[in-house]
Formats: C-alpha cells, structure tokens, sequence
C-alpha cells in the first residue's frame, strides 16, 4: 500500500491551493481551499475537507499516516494527553464547561469564520460537539451543531462479502476530497481493527465506528452470545485506537421490540437488531443501556463523542414517525442528559425513510427530547420507489431536515439497499450530499454560504467557463459533461453552450441588452421615457448583432 | 428512420404487462402497467406513460406514426373535429363549463383513479388543464393540476449544435418509457417543423413547445425583425401540426425588463431574452401581450392550452423572489382571467433557481395572482453550485415546490447550464423528476400513491429481489448495481446482500425475532411477561440460526 502507486488520489483540485488561516489564541493553521479566477475576479475560499492530500507541500506515506496535526496542542497548560488519568475527563464539554476555550475551538471557530467564545458557549449548552478523540491527532477539528454549517459523514468499510483494506483507505481519502467531514467505518468484515487502523491514520477527518459490529465478530456472530464485557473491551480497543465518535445502540429496550411487529420493515438498523435479538434472546434489558454510567466513563476518558444511534429508525414510508421510533427517541432524551452530566458529547441518530410532510416533526420532537443536541440524520429518503437511485430519494429528505436544524447528514449512496458502495458510488453520495447541505446552509441563511453560487452565478453569466467549472462541487464532472459536445478550447471562451446554441443563449442577449443599455446611459427611467423610440431605431441598426 | 433498426425502444419494462380499463361513458381503453410479483402477492397496477410502445400487440412504423387514439371519439354528439369552425371553440374547458364530459376527461378519471364528474369540475374551475390539440390523436389524454398526481414533462429538442431527428423521436420515446407525462420540443436547430412533425405523429403525451423559436429563425435570428404576424403564423402552424401547449412570454413587459438590470445572471429564459431585446429595439410593448386576445382566437380554435411563461424568472439564487419575477407574474395572473373568458386552458410556469425557504412564497403568490390556475415549474434548483448535478439540486426543490401545491414539474438533466443532453442524461433527469413528484405525491397524501411504496418495501423485507427490482423505477438499474457484486442467480433469493453480509443484514435478524415470537404466539403483552426468560432461553437454544 503506496501512494507512489497512484491508489491514493492525492492531486490538488483545479485552479486550487491549499492557504492557511493562523490561530489568534494558539498557534495553529486552519486550511482553506482557495479556488483562483480569472482577472480580476478575486479568488474564492471554500471550506476544505480534503486535509493534507491536496497539499502538494506535504509528503504523505500511507505506511506512516498523515501528519499528527494535533499531537502537542497544549490545553489550559497541559500538552493534550493520549488518555485521560483514571477518572480523569479531557472532553471538549468539560473544558467549556469551565470557561476554556480550546485549541480545537480556535480552530473550528476560524474555520467557520466565527467567534471563539461562540464555539465554545454553543460546546457548553451541548449544542454543538467537536468530536476529538485524543488519540486521532491526525484529524482537523471541526463541529457538528445547527448554528453552524450543516455537515455530511460519508459511510465506508467492508463486509465480508466485499472490498479490502487499500479500497477502504482510499475511499475514506476519496469521500473527504468531495467534502465528506466525518468518515465512519462500517466495516463487518475481515480485519476489522486492522482496516480501522488504517484508516484512522490516515484519515484527515473525524472517524466513527459502530463498536457492536466488531463486538459481535468477536462473539462468532451470534448475536445472543454478545455481553456486556465483550462490548466493554471492544470499546475500550477502538478508544484507544482514535475512533471520534460511537454510534450506539442504546435506546432500543425490551419494551419497545413488539412496538416493531405490525411494521411492513421491522427493524432495519443492523446494531439495533442485533441488540434487539439479544434483548429477546436473554429477555433482559439492552446491556448498552443499563451499563450506560460506565460506558460514560470510557467516552470521557478519551473524548469519544456519543452517537446515540436510533435502532428503531423506520425503514420504509410505512413506518415512518411510529411508535417505536418515538418511544426510542425519548430514551436517548434521557441518556443525552445522563451523558452531559458526566461532561460527554452527544448526538443523536435519526431517520430513515419518512415522507415530506413528516419530516418537520422528527426534528422538533428530537429538539425537544434531547434539549437541542445535535441531530444527525440517515437522509431520510423521502419514498421507497427508486433504489438504485437513493442518493436522490433522500438528498431531497436531507436537505429539508438540514434546514429545519439537523446538524449533519449520513450520506446515501446509490448502492443503498442494492450492494455495497464503490469508489464512484462514494463520490455520487458525497456530492448529492453536499448539494442538500449546502442548500441548508443557504435555506438557514447561514453567514458567506450564498458567496460561491454568487461567484459561480456571475461566471456563468460572463462566460467565464473555466471559472464556472472550478467554482463547482465537481469540476471534473462539469467540465466533462461540457467538452461532451464542445471539446474546442475555443469554446471554453464561447459565448453560448450547445444547449442552445449561438442565437439562443438567453445570458448573452441579456448581456447584449445591457451594454446597449449602458453605453446609451440608460437607467430604469430613461427606458421609460418617450425619447426611446429613436434610440431604439439606433439600437436595431448598431447593436444587435455584437457578439456574432 | 426505422424501429427495426432498434432505434426505437419498445420491449415491455421487466415483469410488466399492459392492461386496459374500459370506459363507462366512452367506449374507452385506459392503458395501465400491471407488474407482476412472485406469488402469492398481486400484481400492482401503476400510471403508464409509454404508450403502445411497451404494448406487444400493438404494430408500431414510426413513419405511419402512433395508432391515432382519439380520432374518431364523439363529444356532445359529434366526432371531435380537427379545428373548429371560424369563431368556434373546442376546448376541454368550454365543454367542461358547459357541464359534458368528454372522453378525455372520463380517460384521466379513469386513470387517475377518480370520478369523471371531479375532473369535469377541476376543468370547469380552471384548476386543471387536460392538454388535448384536437390535432394530436396520437397522444393519450391526461391532466394537470394540483389535486392530481403531479405530473412531470421532458424537454427535448436539437440546437444547431447539435442532435438529429431520429435522436430526437427515440428521445420522446425514451423519456415516456420513464415517465415524462409530457415533452416539450425546444428544438432550435435545422429543421424545426420537420421535426416536430415527427415527434408529434409518435408521441403517446401531449407536446409544448414554444413558438417563438420557431418564429425567431423565421426572422434570421434576429430578435428585432420579429413581428407579430411571423409569430401568429407560427402559432397556427404548429397548432395545425398538433402541438398541445404554447409556452409563451407575454408577461415580459417592457417597463419590467429594467428591473432585471442589477441581477446576477439577467433574463435567463431564452423566450424572456429574446422578447426583452425586440420590445427594447422597437421601444414597443411585446406583441404576445398587445395580441393576446387574438391569439386566444387561435389557442381555442383547436384546444391548444396556455403555458404562460416565466421569462423573467430568477437564474441564480441571487435573483430569486425579486421585483422582475413576481412583477411579471402578477401580469400573468391578468392573462390568466382573460384567456379564462375566451374558454382557454392556461397552465403558469414558474421558477427557475430558488433556495429552499423562498419556494413556498412562489406557489401561495402564483396560486392567489392566478386564481389557482395550475402551476408548472422548472425545478427550481436549491444552489448554483452543482453543474453536472443539477437534476439533484433541482429534484429537491421539485419535490418541496410539488408538495406546496405545483401541479406540474419540468424536468432538469445533469447537463443543464453544460450541453444538450444525451439519452443518458434525458433518463436521469426523469427519474429524478419521478422521484421529485411520487414524493410530493405522498407528501400530499394522494390517495393510492403510497400502494407502491408498500409493495416495494413489502418485498424488500421478504428478500423478494426480483421483485423489488420490478416495482422500482428504474428496473434494470437496481437490477445491475446489485449484480455488481453478487452476480449469482442464487444471490436473487439470498436473506442478504453486499452491503452487509449474511450475520449483519438487519431484516433477516428481524425477520428472525418475528417468526421466533410467532411460533411462540408472542404479543405485545406476553412479551412483557415474567415468563420470558423461559422462552428467551428456548429461543438462544433453538431459533438463533435458522437461516445460516
């Protein structure tokens, strides 16, 4: 495994470099993509996800993993530990709690062009969670929460069915150079720790995983034989190893598994039927929610965030917004508060498969029972019709709930309910993904969202092609799809696209309209004025025909 | 130009097989697409837009043209004429006024599922439109307005760049096979009659266009040599050829095109562009608007309905909801009720490019300036900044703009703003349209729309593969991602596929722990019992494994 052999892709993206924004507080350098214009248009930063591997300055060998960005960040007088001491707590929220700020919050504060002091109050209130794990130095800090822009994860990991460790590495590389800002490993398959290691070495964002998977590899795949000290130990494993954030299982109780069997897809969460199984099968309570104080201590230890995962989440329209799934919302309500009194961060999982129309209420009953944590959301795909095409079914659910206040979007991709997700898939999901977040942020009004569809709207009408095409989440594709039909480099400069055509391109008559409107010293007056008639004769005969 | 030559698609779509309603009133037959499911399911019966080409039994010679459907049918005692008689009127909305019901509207009652006195009613209010050129027989009636399934249409079209005519035919076919409920010809190029002549004679949907391209090249593409009477002819040639609806810009006043001045990208619509420039030239009103009663004369002569274009509708997110836009849509709104009076069907198009929380203001100002005539509109895209994915970005604002109240969508391809698109890209853009509309159709509640949904879903859980391949969209396309990776026919039946693999597939564990609590004559409240601990055991001991 060598980036020298080309299987991780490493190139800049076009027209771009990579700049770094110095910290005020600490000394650190936020990245930023800056993507360059033609004169005299002033290039644009955007928010870069992408971390070293666009940075041709900085050498990169897989074997090593990337550079430990954060190892020697020094906190309240302290180079930030591996591991806190017994007892100890070394969370973001612990920290604001007592008023700190943190090199984390300086970065994350820079990086959304915000203050400091708002990170870390929004940190405070359990509004927003930096997940940090200390031993994932390799990481660029960033922050989930709704005052700030919406954020995607993009799943990855192998089953056994499917896919090795190289593939893996680079897609989590490959879904973080299309904007993915949280990778979680899904893996269930063979070399589960190792695959993970990999991975988190080298992976430029934070990293979450669903322990229970590898918990159960352990128990021979048979759910029943799953306990408590497997599933402690396998925490404590992947703790160790650097892993951000732990989706689990929690909220799915005895009580509730019958509220699930009139469903047309039952429980559709893999963690939550196995845990479901195990609940029956033992007809006791869900071992991740009875010894949920202990599991805080290990969170707090390291700084791994929760994820409190919706086990009972509907996987059809059917079962949207049911029972089930609201009585398990309420029970991570109730652990959301239990973890904060122990200083963990939390967020919670939600759906699925709901229709429009049902959206809205996930988020306000989730705002309500979990005291405004962030939401992080699996779509919802907004109908069951259309696999195959399932990045778009809910790329349409994601951008809504974006805009009612979820605060990061789990990618779909359109191997969804088909297959597990190649390298393109992982790309189509990213992007489709990046689409309804960012339609979120401009919904939200979120500060400096509109500025790239402003520079890119503004290219598009001056024919700047090259300029358009590198503005956009996918330069490749775009320019790609317009060489189609006009390869000539003549025509990157043309004033129409071989959609219309050289006499039908609206943008350049509109154009033709307003210079003659301009050189005449036309304003929204004078147009109305008797005089024009004359100067329109004028027009007919000089100006018509400019650009042909 | 051959269908033996397979240029054209005809073979029925998997497991389907065309069926026919009869009508009550008409001697009618209403084609549906009945899919078949493995037994012992029923099969499911859904609207169907490909016309006699999925039909085995039909014998199709694209140079003869489609079997002529509605010539011949008899309305109010006499057999539908090809134009009506100097000063008559043969509208679906003057007979609907008149209280008949013709056999177009008992055709969409019957497939849509609703009484014919309903869609008489909707006509009659002018909340509904059934596009119906009495020169167009070929097409297969059906209706548009926001208390129906939303309908969506597909542009095509040639510009002098590109494309030809048997392209453009199998195009039309093409986007009816994957459900455009209408197509409009945009086409620009060489050739425009002759072309539309053919897509005309073989297309079983009604067809737009917008006459003012067609006039354009008429004046040697010169916006100011444009003049009414080139227009009007225009308009009567093509309502003689059989086009079914006018798009045309006759809000565009000349007092509004100042307003566009300040805006990022202008007047994006080519018709909008092209009327701005000849009213700025002439220093004159548009004649589409100082002639709109005469052209009323024409529209109703042969039953071609309004599509009262949006020329001045935003081209980037900068743009949206400004003066120019609702300026001139109010200015509709005033045609709307003047071609109402003359017993014309008048659909509104709308937006364009609109982030997410400015769309609802869009349907409530259309639906109250125009008196709640039916609203058809372009997207709208949620950002400028996804050339190459534009029928994601659109696809999200199509299904929330469907939902609030939009009877009609038109659709965008991937290569919107790049190029014309290609078959590929006609095909992504209607099923991405399908999955806009079928999800504002749930939203909305339509009655019979979630039927599909639960099917599809239903045997999603059974590991009914081929199944759930045939209710999809898009068949073959869910039918090759899932081979991908599991190529084997035995994988067809398999409790698992890729993405998780056999010990981690969450239906077949549920599917486990509901046939577990079944043979037990488990409830809801013995499952809550002391006594499960017993049966717990006996359930770890016997039922874990069953279907390893």
């Amino acid at each position: 495994m060598n980036i020298k052999e080309g299987i991780i892709s490493r190139e800049p993206l076009p027209a771009s470099r990579k700049v770094h924004l110095p910290g005020r507080l600490y000394p650190i350098r936020v990245a930023q993509r800056e993507i360059g214009l033609s004169a005299p248009n002033e290039p644009v930063a955007v928010y870069d996800t992408s971390g070293p591997y666009t940075d041709p300055d900085v050498e990169i060998d897989v074997l090593e993993g990337l550079p430990r960005l954060r190892e020697g960040w020094v906190v309240n007088g302290e180079t930030a530990p591996r591991k806190a001491v017994a007892g100890g707590v070394v969370t973001q929220l612990y920290y604001a709690r007592k008023g700190i700020i943190t090199p984390e919050m300086e970065y994350v504060a820079i990086r959304e062009g915000l203050k400091p002091e708002f990170v870390r109050d929004e940190v405070t209130r359990g509004r927003a969670v930096i997940p940090s794990n200390v031993n994932h130095p390799e990481a660029e800090p960033m922050i989930i929460g709704r005052n700030f822009l919406v954020k995607i994860n993009a799943n990855i990991g192998n089953s056994v069915v499917s896919s090795g460790i190289e593939e893996e590495v680079e897609k989590a590389v490959w879904a973080c150079r299309w904007g993915a800002d949280t990778i979680m490993d899904l893996s269930t398959g063979k070399k589960i720790h190792e695959t993970r290691e990999w991975i988190l070495r080298n992976t430029p964002v934070p990293v979450g995983t669903v322990p229970i998977y590898q918990a159960l590899e352990k128990a021979g795949g048979k759910a029943e034989e799953l306990s408590w000290e497997i599933f402690r130990d396998t925490l404590v494993e992947q703790a160790d190893q650097g892993v951000d954030y732990f989706t689990m299982h929690a909220g799915v109780l005895l009580r509730y598994v019958p509220l699930t069997a009139k469903r047309v897809t039952g429980i559709v969460s893999r963690g939550g039927s196995i845990m479901a199984k195990w609940c029956l099968a033992h007809h006791r309570e869900n071992f991740i929610y009875t010894h949920f104080e202990e599991i805080c201590e290990i969170m707090r230890a390291y700084d791994v965030s929760f994820s409190l995962g919706d086990a009972l989440r509907p996987g059809s329209i059917a079962d949207a917004n049911d029972a089930a799934q609201f009585a398990e919302l309420e029970t991570l309500g109730e652990l959301t508060k239990k973890a904060w009194r122990r200083d963990c961060q939390v967020i919670i999982e939600g759906p699925g498969h709901i229709p429009m129309h049902l959206i809205k209420e996930n988020v306000e009953k989730q705002l309500k029972e979990c005291d405004e944590a962030p939401f992080y959301t699996l779509g919802p795909l907004t109908t069951d019709i259309a696999p195959g095409y399932d990045h778009i079914t809910s790329a349409i659910g994601a951008a809504m709930i974006g805009w009612y206040g979820t605060a990061m979007l789990c990618y779909v991709t359109p191997k969804e309910h088909l297959g597990l997700p190649n390298k393109k898939d992982v790309k189509d999901g990213v992007i489709a993904y990046k689409i309804a977040a960012h339609a979120a942020d401009l919904a939200k009004g979120h500060p400096g969202a509109q500025r790239r569809d402003d520079a890119l709207s503004k290219a598009r009408f001056e024919f700047r092609w090259q300029d358009q095409f590198n503005l956009s989440l996918d330069p490749d594709t775009a320019r790609s799809f317009h060489d189609e039909t006009l390869p000539a480099e003549g025509a990157k400069v043309a004033h129409f696209c071989s959609m219309c055509g050289p006499h039908f391109c609206s943008m350049k008559i509109t154009q033709e309209v307003r210079r003659y409107a301009e050189e005449k010293g036309m304003t929204e007056d004078t147009v109305l004025e008797e005089g024009m008639k004359e100067k329109a004769d004028d027009f007919k005969r000089k100006g018509a025909e400019i650009y042909l």
